[in-house]
């Protein structure tokens, strides 16, 4: 299968495997962004990652085409997160050629990749010296010559995706691991989520609700794998509260890509 | 928006509306064949459609290329009689382009389907004198000098998705003005399914369980559109009795593609 493709799919699996606590899933809408949201988006990415998957042109504009391709419907930002990591894995082919890509990058990507954040509603840290609604920031990246890792590295306390990138992709790692001891098939990717979340609190539920929900939800999780809470109620307690582990649901897609490269089977 | 991606958002569209009764959808698998199959399948047609959005090459071997490239997962076929249609609507970008570019479809095109065609397990009606398992038809089609509209005449009596090749996409155009009619949003599709549904008798019902059953399955889609019966009582007889109304589901998905080209608004 071509890597674009896997890319692809991975998205796919990922948004359709249930119940995933607090996320669109099978069976979850949220009220503005809708299952057909997620898929679509699948659909219209393909062009840039088949440009990672030719290893031409640049990250940093790459993410930004993606951003680009995936905005023509109403239901705002889908895969921000997702396609942070899946561009320079697909380009990449793997965690390992991911890494070599990512330290190529230089100001050039910093600056498109900025322009893609522009682009989404995702929510930044509160107070961040490089806010991407400041229009200084793009001057600030162009004077200290800040490569996208760099910008990485600057998000990477506050963001777990980001830190995927400067610590070489350990969750990701973790994810496709957990993948491969759960077995072939789709329940497999809910396990693998339950797993993250009940280990990882996640920066995304960090920014919108503060550290002690996100923990408070790695706890239930934990007690859902435990086998003394259902996982249909945490989904519930998740929904009412708004709270969605939307840097889980990133970094369980790249791990379904790394998992699928490696030969983990998701149709069985 | 591409032709080729109109083709995938299709796909996808239709198979995410829910409830249709007896069919995959968001709440439904069946054994075999389930959500994410249907899903990959939009994903996998991606070359094929765009080979015919070019405008190069024959229909016959861009239905064979679909095929081929939706077969490899584990579900088996899921969209042949979608190809038949959408291949040529994304050929001619429309249904007056697809008639004029299933006019020019010879021999070669009428092979290639045949070859197609015993890549799947669709049934085909009983005592088919060109029966795609018999070693001898593809001699047959070439003494005839048989084009693939010709197949499809030959099919028509038997095959819904056939009779729209013959007879200039009636039920295409109809689904599509359903869905005008509906107005905009993933509701529409359930009712233009429904509508559709009640009027017309579903040729694959007709294969697998006779013509009674189709007509019986008429009849109580009418009463789901009455009120007198509910979508989900009909839903659950259709699982239970193993009815699939798979063809008229072909056609939605074309008329899901010819009306998404006429502006119809599938995100809202």
């Amino acid at each position: 299968m071509r890597a674009a493709e896997r890319a692809q799919l991975a998205m796919m699996l990922e948004v359709c495997a249930f119940p995933k606590p607090g996320n669109v899933d099978r069976c979850h809408d949220y009220a503005d962004t809708r299952l057909e949201h997620f898929l679509a988006s699948t659909i219209f990415a393909r062009p840039a990652f088949e440009e990672a998957e030719r290893g031409e042109g640049r990250i940093g504009e790459i993410i930004k085409h993606a951003v680009q391709q995936t905005s023509i419907h109403g239901g705002g930002n889908t895969h921000f997160g997702a396609f942070i990591l899946l561009i320079p894995l697909v380009y990449g082919g793997n965690i390992a050629g991911a890494r070599r890509v990512i330290e190529k990058t230089d100001v050039s990507d910093a600056v498109a990749f900025y322009k893609a954040f522009g682009m989404t509603r995702v929510r930044m840290h509160e107070s961040d010296e490089l806010d991407v609604n400041d229009p200084a920031t793009l001057a600030k990246l162009r004077d200290r010559d800040m490569t996208l890792l760099d910008v990485m590295q600057h998000s990477a306390a506050n963001d777990m995706v980001a830190r995927e990138w400067v610590t070489g992709f350990p969750l990701t790692r973790r994810g496709a691991d957990l993948l491969h001891q759960s077995g072939p098939g789709r329940e497999s990717i809910v396990q693998t989520f339950l797993a993250l979340l009940a280990t990882e609190p996640d920066t995304f539920i960090i920014k919108k609700h503060g550290r002690g929900v996100a923990l408070e939800t790695m706890k239930k999780a934990q007690e859902v794998l435990d086998g003394t809470r259902p996982v249909e109620a945490l989904d519930e307690e998740c929904i009412a509260s708004d709270i969605n582990p939307g840097s889980i649901a990133d970094i369980t897609i790249a791990a379904i890509f790394v998992a699928l490269g490696e030969g983990w089977e998701w149709d069985s």
